[in-house]
């Protein structure tokens, strides 16, 4: 069975080690903290004001300053600055704490497409960083379809055991 | 409804800023490399040859060394050192990786128990640095028994919801 990692790698283009090189330098001392504020700005004015009703509601139970917020300490966090996040709200648990939402191949597509035009637009982040950053985020947003996808596979096996109507009988084929 | 870090901190006893203690100063500077490769191999000693079967069996399905090196990696990464776990397995995603697992709270004091062993027997570690290690450790072993409460929650719903010999059925209370 392939791994979470190896679904990311195949579903986003993107190997472990181009996912993984916003490592290969501290990307929070050189574009700073203000950088992160803004993309995240950016991003969730783009994601709040899209015409996708289906990818909008995703979003209508937190308020756009909290998404905001959410997002830029954890970039900074992982992005080699102060562990922001983890401070304010513990593990980031990225697969559990997007458990609620349905996570869809068509999902990340459309998360990197508001993300890419974010980054495009920002004036504070080079060009060598954009790039590191994109496919940073484009394998994560892969990462979660694989972590979404282990989310059906146990409630099926679970539906399969669980269901009290069907006690002691052998499970259907369908 | 309790967030997964207020569950955490509550079940642990451990609050949030006492369990992110150990990001005031970068313990894998301070212990090194071999200090977290001493302190894995001695905790997974101890689990692989627990003598309760319902816990040790958890483990049965990863070679000792794996999972040793899946650990001390992810200590090494998650307290100021290189990101090994992420450049070998991509996000820790602590919550989805343990998925699979009964993370209940019997678990998690069972789990401390054989880590606290450990923390006691090591040499390579000063007492400020243990006591800081066990909070840590502490509330995210509760951390993951929340994760773990979630997924539960979340398959009774699809039961409730899925089961075809119950269709068009107005839900039992039981």
């Amino acid at each position: 069975m392939q791994s979470l990692q190896e679904k990311a790698s195949a579903w986003s283009g993107v190997d472990q080690a181009d996912a993984f090189a916003i490592d290969e330098f501290n990307l929070f001392e050189k574009l700073g903290l203000q950088s992160f504020i803004n993309l995240s700005t950016n991003f969730y004015t783009r994601v709040y004001d899209d015409e996708e009703e289906w990818f909008r509601s995703m979003f209508s139970n937190s308020k756009k300053e909290d998404a905001i917020q959410n997002q830029y300490e954890f970039f900074v966090q992982r992005m080699g600055g102060p562990p922001l996040y983890s401070q304010r709200k513990g593990h980031p648990a990225l697969i559990g704490r997007h458990r609620p939402f349905p996570v869809t191949h068509e999902a990340a597509e459309r998360w990197l497409q508001h993300m890419q035009n974010a980054i495009d637009e920002s004036v504070d982040i080079d060009q060598d960083s954009k790039v590191k950053m994109m496919n940073f985020f484009r394998h994560t947003a892969f990462f979660l379809v694989a972590g979404n996808e282990l989310k059906n596979q146990n409630q099926n096996q679970n539906n399969q055991v669980a269901c009290k109507h069907a006690a002691n009988k052998p499970a259907e084929e369908e």
